[in-house]
């Protein structure tokens, strides 16, 4: 079960731990303890992103993840998966407690998980409660809606979580930082737009799955742009094949968004998002913590997966 | 979903908190602050349950809870329940931060809450793989197997969890408690013998829910005693019939547990593990204790729900 659902991702969220204390530390080596303690914090964020999957895969009724069929689809698994992303789940306090029990900030780490866990299982709701069956209702989807579910969602786990760590283990109080955390979110944002852009026009041999978000009517930055931009003729057009099953259905929606020219759209809204994180990022006092914004910026920036 | 799924048990194990708390006292009147803080450790029990609860009702495909359907059940919940049991759970460290943030014990208050969980989903993890659909194999099932599923799932939240969170709260160090700890985890195996019993020969009505342990193929305490008990024709007729949806199947299992006297047996089981539990209660040093351990020994010995 861990072999199935804890590697295979890119593992970006736990190797940032590691490259974000390595550059708070400005240049000095890090000891081998230094390592280990940052990648165990590293994987306990990947066995928390494993958790979630595993459980959003059952409620999303997906099929396929990271190249490979989710775990409640494998035969003998079904909704014994749920209770497998809980054991995921608690191994994370048992990594806390069995590394950083004795170091002074062991509270703050159990803090810092739980929050934001919370704050994804938050997020979760907010998705699924917009998406629920029988009740698909397009017009809720505005801008201020998709941006409250990936903040919550995606954003703190994704990008603030590994950051936070990182000071946590130089000694930083979290309270201080709450600059950083907010980059960090609207970085997540912008992480999450790239992810329902590559949804439907990405390669799904690339990105490891195939995207559903049409089929599924999902809350996607695509369909809030399109709603948006939309005439009347249009907008029919999408309420009436938004959220179907049907490849026919999907096609048209697809064509909508390229009639709409999406993907320039796209194009605009990714080097506008970049310009104004750099920004943000150059107006922090400390060039440490400036380094590490910019590295997970660089990251992501025009990301194909 | 907090009213549907967290008031209406028994609100025992919340209970036993400020019960406790009162005994390890000795007389000494609470403090409105006192009463409000156990108050606060006892729902986050009952939270702990009811998260429990949603999460495995969809994994057991069970139908009713505390005499209504189960949540997962409910028009327009369906599969997003599995994220409600998580929103549920994640209120715990919410409560214990918001309360207790400021209190020696709050990061053993932490330690405890994760531990605990661990141990119950582990539980549930043995359990679920025993009963996996397609691998049914009565042979397995011993009363070592039954007890290391109860341990496991039931007795550490059920009856541990709520002395603990006393003790913590009355200053103690819980690595001095471990005598304490294995009193109570005999005394939660004892329960849930007893809740095998009521799922096959309590009263629906009286016990909030339709066993269905036999169509599950669960692990009971009553097989585990069939199969101890049982001829060679008896042990065939058990494997035909045990863990069969049809009725039929099941009246066959109930009227070999008659055939076995499993009603006599069990009431052997009861009087005999109630004799061990007050022998290994009155050697402990503390009369405080003492009184603690019996109170909780009180309130299950010989129930009917």
């Amino acid at each position: 079960m861990l072999d199935y659902n804890v590697p295979g991702g890119k593992l970006n969220r736990g190797l940032s731990v590691i490259d974000s204390y390595k550059l708070l530390k400005e240049g000095k080596e890090l000891t081998e303890e230094e390592i280990f303690l940052a990648s165990s914090l590293g994987w306990c964020i990947e066995w928390l992103q494993a958790y979630f999957l595993v459980l959003d895969d059952i409620m999303d009724n997906s099929h396929t993840r990271r190249g490979q069929p989710c775990w409640f689809r494998v035969p003998k698994v079904g909704l014994i998966a749920a209770n497998d992303g809980i054991i995921l789940r608690n191994h994370i306090p048992r990594i806390l407690r069995k590394h950083f029990r004795n170091k002074p900030y062991y509270v703050d780490l159990l803090d810092l998980f739980n929050e934001v866990e919370f704050q994804t299982a938050s997020g979760q709701l907010i998705d699924l409660i917009t998406t629920i069956e029988g009740e698909k209702d397009l017009s809720k989807y505005t801008l201020s809606l998709h941006r409250r579910i990936v903040q919550y969602k995606t954003a703190y786990y994704s990008f603030y979580l590994s950051v936070a760590c990182a000071l946590l283990m130089s000694g930083e109080q979290l309270d201080n930082h709450i600059d950083v955390k907010n980059i960090l979110v609207d970085m997540g944002i912008y992480f999450q737009v790239q992810d329902d852009y590559l949804d439907c026009f990405g390669d799904p041999e690339t990105i490891g799955k195939i995207g559903t978000d049409i089929e599924d009517f999902k809350c996607s930055w695509l369909v809030v742009k399109a709603l948006e931009l939309c005439n009347e003729e249009q907008k029919k057009a999408l309420h009436e094949n938004y959220g179907k099953p049907d490849p026919a259905n999907v096609a048209k929606v697809k064509a909508l968004y390229k009639e709409l020219d999406l993907q320039g759209v796209f194009a605009e809204y990714e080097s506008k998002s970049y310009e104004k994180l750099v920004t943000s990022i150059e107006a922090h006092p400390s060039k440490a913590v400036q380094a590490v914004l910019k590295s997970f910026l660089g990251k992501i920036y025009k990301r194909q997966k």
